[in-house]
């Protein structure tokens, strides 16, 4: 397994931050969650007041799954929503033009021929759909390493961003996901299962008995076997994506149950990169709450959204400009007189 | 007591707006709020999609109290504070910079000689300070209502507004909407009472001791009443800017305890105007959240603020503009094909 070298955040940037913070014209923590956030980019920037965050970068990791069909809607729709992104007009790229974020889309293993789409968004992709985790892996042997690795390309080539966010697109994510956070937690199947799309009665049995099928159907034996038997291609891109992005010491803000889970398996991968991430919002996944648990992460958001595609953590921007507003222009008590 | 002709909002824009949302390229209901305010502001604006947002206003009621003895901060910061509002380096007004918002501050009964401030400020002022209410009544016979005129006078000045937000600025609010709220809802002071701009220990035991005495000192006939015997002239001038609000069909968005506690007077004035108003964010004073629950109304944003000012109100605005942009520019899945 490849190691990795995570720089750690700015400790006295921290504590120069949250000095400055008590100092403002304002009730000693009365802005709450917006002081935790401005001391965070104070460490992550290693300057008080943290850099603007003018630059936002969304990468979309779009992919299929052989588990596509416990899905509410057809492995189509995946390929038909890369065309939607393209177009600007699907849930993230809305939200994301509002805040003036970019949203790129990289097709990692998406089940079409994709001939008319820009080279851009087909130049890391690894494979077409994954295995059906239920009953084969997911992946062939060394896919897991070269999807981590893609990702990390593309973090690296989105690397002079002030903010990267991954997001997801891929009918039959969350059943993936559902498996991963299991097997990483040591959680039954039935505590993992969410309603996904919008699945419920028979189709969620069926959901929760093909997470339970793929959990016993191998050991796995380290966090790249973990994404080889129950991941996806996506979610392996996904974990190099943030492992990078902590190498280079750039904060991310994850999504819901797709970029929290390839967090966890990032974490493990490179332990204190968790570090360089903030939760965005909580989703309404089981899976995500217990990942982000797990990465001792708080949702900034609770919207109550289950879309994906990076749409929360779009969605949380304006929060984060707001802490860095408030620690670089607000005025001192000291100057009240 | 004056009665007001409040609009209703448009159920046929509604019941529209819900249709188009069920049809975006997206599961449906997978924006959770998004959604739910897209259709608020499509029932407001009585189209679909609704306006955008551009025009947010802020206006911001600073007085003093008699029971400002009991704060952590002396009366004297109140003024202090309408300075730096007027500088520009408040919390609010760094916050509404970011959101573009225009803040403008209405001395109401700030206890100061306010010589050198623009007459802008003080063009509604009703008195210096207000009583204490654990001995005497806090306004004078006839100006609760002169100063709910008063609110509505401003708001009628920024009725071209797509947004209002009503914010406050006053040392000792926290105890006197304690009060209203307990008086309004049948509550006991020491279930209302919250630790404000941050009191504790024997501070806040005298803070309830003195929320029960003014409960205690004499009955109250209604709303009004309930204004010059435990409120203040700018709670009173809040509730009128509340009310002429809702009677032009201008969505308001309420801030922390103050405006919650408003708006609950309000209501009992003008039956129907909670129709008008968002709750932006969770304060972490008790009284906000009865005042809300009360008024049937939940949070955007939850971050822990007890700032006041507005600013919890001014970042909810960010969301507000993501619901209509939804709405506004997703794609159909009808046109996926």
């Amino acid at each position: 397994m490849p190691s990795f070298a995570i720089p750690v955040p700015d400790a006295a940037a921290r504590a120069a931050a949250l000095e400055r913070l008590d100092g403002l014209v304002k009730p000693v923590g009365s802005l709450g969650r917006l002081e935790e956030l401005a001391a965070w980019l104070s460490a992550a920037h290693g300057v008080v007041p943290p850099r603007p965050l003018d630059d936002v970068r969304v990468v979309v990791f779009a992919g299929d799954h052989g588990v596509s069909a416990q899905s509410a809607y057809p492995r189509e729709v995946t390929a038909a929503m890369v065309r939607v992104f393209l177009a600007g007009r699907s849930g993230v790229t809305v939200l994301a033009a509002q805040v003036g974020a970019q949203v790129r889309v990289a097709d990692i293993a998406v089940d079409w021929d994709a001939a008319d789409v820009p080279e851009e968004v087909t130049a890391h992709k690894i494979r077409r759909g994954s295995g059906a985790i239920d009953v084969e892996d997911a992946l062939a042997p060394g896919e897991a390493l070269a999807a981590f690795e893609a990702g990390r390309a593309i973090a690296a080539s989105e690397s002079t961003a002030d903010i990267l966010i991954p997001g997801d697109m891929g009918i039959g994510n969350t059943t993936v996901c559902a498996a991963v956070v299991a097997s990483a937690l040591g959680l039954p199947a039935n505590e993992v299962v969410g309603t996904g799309t919008g699945v419920s009665g028979e189709a969620l049995e069926r959901k929760t008995a093909v997470v339970a099928a793929a959990l016993s159907r191998r050991p796995v034996t380290d966090p790249f076997d973990r994404l080889t038997a129950l991941g996806s291609a996506c979610l392996a891109a996904t974990a190099g994506f943030l492992v990078e992005a902590a190498s280079r010491g750039i904060p991310v803000v994850l999504d819901g149950i797709f970029s929290a889970t390839a967090a966890l398996v990032a974490r493990d991968i490179a332990p204190g990169a968790e570090q360089w991430w903030l939760a965005g919002h909580r989703s309404t996944e089981p899976a995500q709450a217990f990942a982000l648990k797990a990465l001792g992460l708080t949702p900034i958001l609770d919207l109550g959204f289950r879309l994906g595609e990076g749409s929360g953590a779009v969605q949380a921007v304006p929060t984060l400009r707001a802490a860095r507003a408030v620690i670089a222009e607000m005025g001192l008590l000291a100057d009240l007189g």
